[in-house]
């Protein structure tokens, strides 16, 4: 008997594990443009996968770092004006030197100069956008599901990440959803935003956008499901995904990821 | 035999326990103009509660957020040029929804610009100003006491809640003593920054300033002393205090509070 | 029979024992230009040793706040305009008031606006530069080794710390190595920011910067090999050093200390 989709769900898994194994042997260099409520645990989670993350905001000095990195991401939280000309600024660096980046449209549904800001962004072809289902509308003009996502993937041209209690990620011809993660972790500031930062770094070791948005949904995913089973709430969670980050070894990854 | 004050302590207590379950049932939106160290943990600590923090300083972007949120802090710490114009921006959109404000004036004892910067916030009628001792007699110029705090409450029309060993919340006619916490809470960075931002989020759910500010100060102090229990030093105990809060129920809280 | 090294070794560790000490009693007030990403990090560490640490970059605010502070950090990652401005009127207030400081000139490799800035600094005579090996290299213009340290504290005139596998501390006549920590403390963002802000500390209570320098990076090091025999990982790592430092005692300090 044939199992195709089971055969594909434990690719899609080995595909993870060994992203994260390329993540730890490379050790990439990320770049991160995000607000300060983020920064902390966003350096962390990038190193506890044994990447080098930098943070710098500053004009003179952001295109040398972005540069010198292997990918970028672009988070909107806390935006202000330092970080509209720092992005300008990297989003070119990146163009200038084929840099995988990734837009992480905070709270577009709260302030509209920040969608405006969030769709110019999307013109420029971030490799994923990642984003929630209140955020996707905002942008979408268009209520959440499987055909509005696949549609927006293909006319923005970029691979999109809805997430939700199931993601879902398309570049407008494939659709993969992934269903790890744990509510807690919606307890936890800054935790979708170090999700997306991990989208980027998997975007610096794996060409196919859509595989390395995948495998770090269900990396992120697994380790907060394995670390809610050692947490006593949301504190001793955000320091135990970082444990968890640093020690998952692929059988766990591959055994629990619920990628299809 | 009938124990007046007895019952009023267990009244209290009840009644930041009920507040305690309202912010989670209503999951009310926060907005924080704080200062960058204090920023994760304080939307951490409002994660831990039920509560949407957001913590943008953007002038074009203040207006919209404060406008969409149930509360607003106001914390001086790392007072700068962008947090001083966010802060007239945000302060006028509170006045206009007629939400309620909390201004925490962070260190005005070390620096005179931010002394008359705070003195000229408290004439825009803060519901709550939370403060410590130092604070407190920079910016009233007499020595912190319970008649001190009385008068200045009643002069300033706003509710004066001075932190300490034992802290002092008075609206000018009543006076309410808190004495829960730990020592090892001081080790701990924006503990009391902390502190503040779960008042803010208490009045978006009671109206009365007064209770607001006893409840949210009870509550923090509680899950202090009961993290402590489990804690090996400050590091631990920040991690610990957030699940705490997280798990708090009604029974130990109300066994806890000391309110009088 | 005489051991001359390590009688030398043993009273080094004396030495940082009994000024970890002093930093307890005297509860010095440090002020530190530091980088977002490590802000709260490095507040938790100086207030697990027992100091007050403070941390505004308004241009308005910094000279009080450093005028008023028993030592100053100067940390030039994430650096921008702000915290430019607020070096050049810090250092210039550190100067009136004869308070030492300490340079740490974080990715000066990377960013060519900033080794530039740091070189300008140093010439302001920082009581101390730290800096890892790539640091050293991009502002030494020479290969890390023993005698570029020497060579390059003598004409700087300073005292130099090289961090790595061992420190290495010199004034341009002493040489003094530290071989304490843990290779994960790699892994835990603003760990080095943190070391610097220690060595900050000690200078607060200890005129000779070598000793100051050398008991930081030892009482640093053993709190992570300490508290990474209790860790799972990287998170709960920077969990337990707060702890740890909290609780160090001499003994431990001094059985563990490896200074030569």
């Amino acid at each position: 008997m044939h199992h195709p989709q089971a055969a594909s769900r434990s690719d899609a898994a080995h595909g993870a594990s060994k992203l994260l194994a390329r993540l730890r042997a490379r050790s990439p260099r990320v770049h991160c443009i995000t607000n300060a409520v983020a920064q902390n645990f966003t350096a962390n989670v990038l190193l506890a996968v044994g990447c080098i993350p930098s943070m710098t905001l500053s004009a003179e000095e952001i295109g040398s770092f972005v540069a010198g990195a292997e990918a970028l991401l672009v988070n909107l939280g806390t935006f202000d004006a330092e970080r509209r000309q720092a992005t300008a600024i990297a989003v070119e660096a990146a163009a200038a030197n084929d840099t995988p980046w990734v837009l992480d449209p905070v709270f577009v549904d709260r302030a509209p100069p920040r969608a405006t800001f969030a769709l110019e962004l999307i013109a420029r072809r971030p490799a994923v956008v990642r984003l929630n289902h209140a955020e996707f509308a905002t942008l979408s003009d268009s209520a959440p599901s499987r055909d509005s996502a696949l549609s927006y993937a293909r006319t923005s041209r970029t691979v999109v990440a809805v997430s939700g209690g199931t993601d879902l990620v398309t570049d407008g011809e494939r659709v993969v959803a992934v269903s790890n993660g744990h509510p807690l972790m919606a307890r936890i500031t800054a935790m979708g935003c170090a999700g997306s930062a991990l989208v980027a770094a998997c975007l610096a070791v794996e060409a196919d956008a859509l595989r390395a948005a995948t495998a770090a949904l269900a990396i992120i995913g697994v380790a907060g499901e394995a670390a809610a089973e050692k947490s006593n709430g949301p504190g001793s969670l955000a320091v135990a995904i970082l444990d968890t980050l640093h020690n998952l070894d692929a059988s766990t990854l591959i055994a629990r990821a619920r990628i299809g």
